[in-house]
């Protein structure tokens, strides 16, 4: 049933990587994570990293995969959620000034969209009037205060609310859970009875974006030489299959090894393979 | 279509209210309300308010119809959610320490039964495992804390969390709309797939309670004798319909006469009657 | 962990138990159960079916409980869903036509109310305008046209549907499940924005009933002298736990002995007790 | 507010059309829409009909635009959410049977990629087990036996079920909804607690697979040369709105000109332009 992760990749030329659970974890990259990476390198193989992590920019967020200050995994292989919401900015959004849930790292992907960031802390309903809420992440406000806000603009203004994670929580730490923006997300939908726009897996757009750009760099890949490396079966391994491309479930994550099967037969969602880590 | 409170009111000898919308707003009771109820005690109906506040006791909700000092509404007629509470906590819990979420006023349902109330500020996750978690009001407490402590409790102690209140959202005032207790519910119960235990309207069982006192009061009485008067198709309406009631829908609260007519079409939740409100 | 059933049912004066996966299965009533039923009655204890079954009458349901003829659990007792029908179509249709989805024999609740029951096959929308469309069993009627009817008839005539059943799916035999009435009510409430009015286990109403028959045969009954006795967390022990009874989950039906604990702690719902059966 | 189709189109190169509600009915293609497309031709815009219709091949589905036996919608331009499915069985099914629930002719897509399809009305659980399933229409086969039927295939055999469709209802005439693929695959998701594989608007794919077949036409193609017409906000609009698109609502379909400004307040979900007609 158990895969090697090492033998298993012979097989692919392209590698999508989930961050958390598969990298690392909110304590950093696991131990001999840079080394699966370096390794993969010098096989030539093309690594991608696909993330709902929209808390920081893509190039923060490879910092984490540097080795001597060398990254090994260039800035534009990673492929953050909160580039689908820069992308949604400038086609659709194009100007003015646009009111962001997040800490200040987060404001990153409205100003990379020509756009003018204001952090819903100092939003007044009276004086400013948003084009568009972004939700990024789950810090860097008031709950109370500044869901309440977001539930009133919307209400009052009509304006799309774009939400860079569907993820409803992330681990915080080794034992606990806190909820995500895409929680928080899904409590002013209910509230209001919007609906939103939510970008990262296990939506396909992700895939799309980190795919073409593969695809840019390598005219003759198709989706079979792809493999979606993910923890988690309900955002990585759903949204891979849906997209087309094959999914390894590693289990050094959110599945633990003696639940696997059990969620994979309750859910109906089978990854291709199952690997114990990238380390294995 | 519309029809007149005033002779309506001749075809039942018990009317249950809903308090917000119909009796008051967050500003406090409408004009004219007091002389309503001093009419119908006159005319010998019996009252009820049947509320989803369980943010305070009976006590401080039935000061808001006092005159003169005098009760319009006796204490033992206010049904507030928090008695389903207090009900479940005597017979399932029985005894210990309960958590709650709400401020201090909140925590009577909780030593009414018996129990020893500690609001969720104080809890901490090593030194204190409450028998239960009862959700009461959104305020007293920190959201972005407090909510991701409840939500690591209840993963780790598999404890049962009751709400007062199934509303998403109530009237912070003329204009705003705050998140409610329920929608807080509902955000932990999606983050830990878990079902809490939702009492209040539209629930039966707070109509249950409401009309088992009438009946104690009264033993001729039938459910054709009782109209529930609500200003909220999918609580108090659907609700009353669903007991058995007639219900009145009025006008004085979150449904606005320009909206009464699609909102019945489009959720199929017909009242009995509509009256713009309780004065006319 | 696991409790004996016939040693439990000492503390307790009255006994509510769920028919399907407790008491019988598609094939008959369980070898022994007759026995424990005879048993338990010359012990003095109150014995009540709790059912979401309203495909039949009480009297029709009662029978499978019959030893050489006597019934062992009088038709008084036999609290079915249907019964919620009954007192809903009496309290609020009131007279006139019901159009209703099942087999014949579930018409009697129906016209036990003093309606005039219409299956849905023999409804024209331009000859009958039914008072309320009752939904009771899931055979009997052609699904496509009949399930279509019933969207057209309720966006047409915006009348109430009742649904005699909360549940999705109910074991066809041993290996199969079949999509019950409440699967199809679902359906229909998506299709049309609706909101049905939903009766049956978990929701309080069917155990309001069952505790008032008993409180009028024993005025000192309390809800601490009331077991719940079912095989399925998502509707008899929810709903048992939420009215404030005891509660025990015997492992007979859909709930297998190696699942049990995953489930309680993947659905927080909670059973005072675990049974292996009712004959251990 | 209302915007004339025929001057807003000179400011995009390629328009998306949906069919239903846009260019015709379940009774044909609207008056008047043959001259237009012929028009938008002469005026050389690139022209696609992006569909939830998954009912035949998209040779057939572009039989209705023909004039005089010439089409003028070519084959390649018609983006059924079929082809998803194609490129879903090619890519993750490979080879073998699939079963399929609609009629012969949405077999289509099955074969297209090289699989064998298999009808569900002949699938007995025993003799076949097919890789997948397919749900492609709302009819040729028997909702009560096969719904079932599937129901149990996905318990027993953990395979993916693939839907050609979101849509829960379509109108089947001018007056009646008719239950879509779409709302049977929802039934049969709560049924088994799975997730299935969802294609057609407003899933961004089928956005994605109109847009890069616009792009092989035309490289210089960028997202803001193009408008998605669709009568729908839910599908067509919300979905071209995420995928980055101006997006244009006409009223000769779903959504009627007395509700088009309560629905958009209502979901948020707020169209680029509003139109009513493509003739107008």
């Amino acid at each position: 049933m158990m895969t090697s992760f090492d033998e298993l990749v012979d097989s692919y030329s392209c590698i999508f990587f989930d961050a958390y659970g598969v990298l690392k974890s909110s304590a950093g990259v696991y131990p001999g994570v840079l080394d699966v990476l370096e390794d993969l390198r010098k096989r030539d193989k093309q690594i991608y990293v696909v993330t709902n992590d929209a808390s920081k920019s893509p190039h923060r967020l490879a910092k984490a995969y540097e080795r001597d200050g060398e990254p090994l995994v260039p800035v534009k292989r990673i492929v953050s959620s909160g580039l689908l919401v820069e992308d949604y900015l400038r086609n659709k959004v194009r100007s003015g000034w646009v009111a962001y849930l997040g800490k200040e790292a987060a404001a990153y992907y409205i100003a990379a969209a020509g756009l003018h960031p204001i952090p819903i802390t100092e939003v007044t309903p009276e004086d400013h009037s948003p084009r568009c809420i972004v939700m990024l992440d789950d810090e860097g406000f008031d709950w109370f205060r500044d869901v309440n806000k977001v539930v009133n603009l919307v209400r009052r203004h009509n304006i799309p609310v774009v939400v860079a994670n569907t993820d409803i929580t992330y681990p915080a730490n080794q034992d606990d859970l806190n909820v995500a923006a895409g929680g928080l997300a899904r409590l002013v939908e209910v509230a209001t009875g919007r609906q939103f726009i939510h970008f990262g897996k296990p939506d396909p757009m992700i895939f799309s974006k980190a795919f073409h750009l593969a695809l840019d760099e390598n005219p003759r890949l198709t989706k079979r030489d792809v493999l979606m490396v993910g923890d988690t079966l309900t955002t990585d391994i759903v949204g891979g299959n849906k997209y087309g491309v094959d999914t390894a479930l590693v289990l050094s994550g959110t599945t633990l090894e003696n639940q696997a099967q059990a969620l994979i037969q309750a859910t109906g969602i089978v990854p291709t393979y199952i690997c114990g880590s990238i380390l294995t």
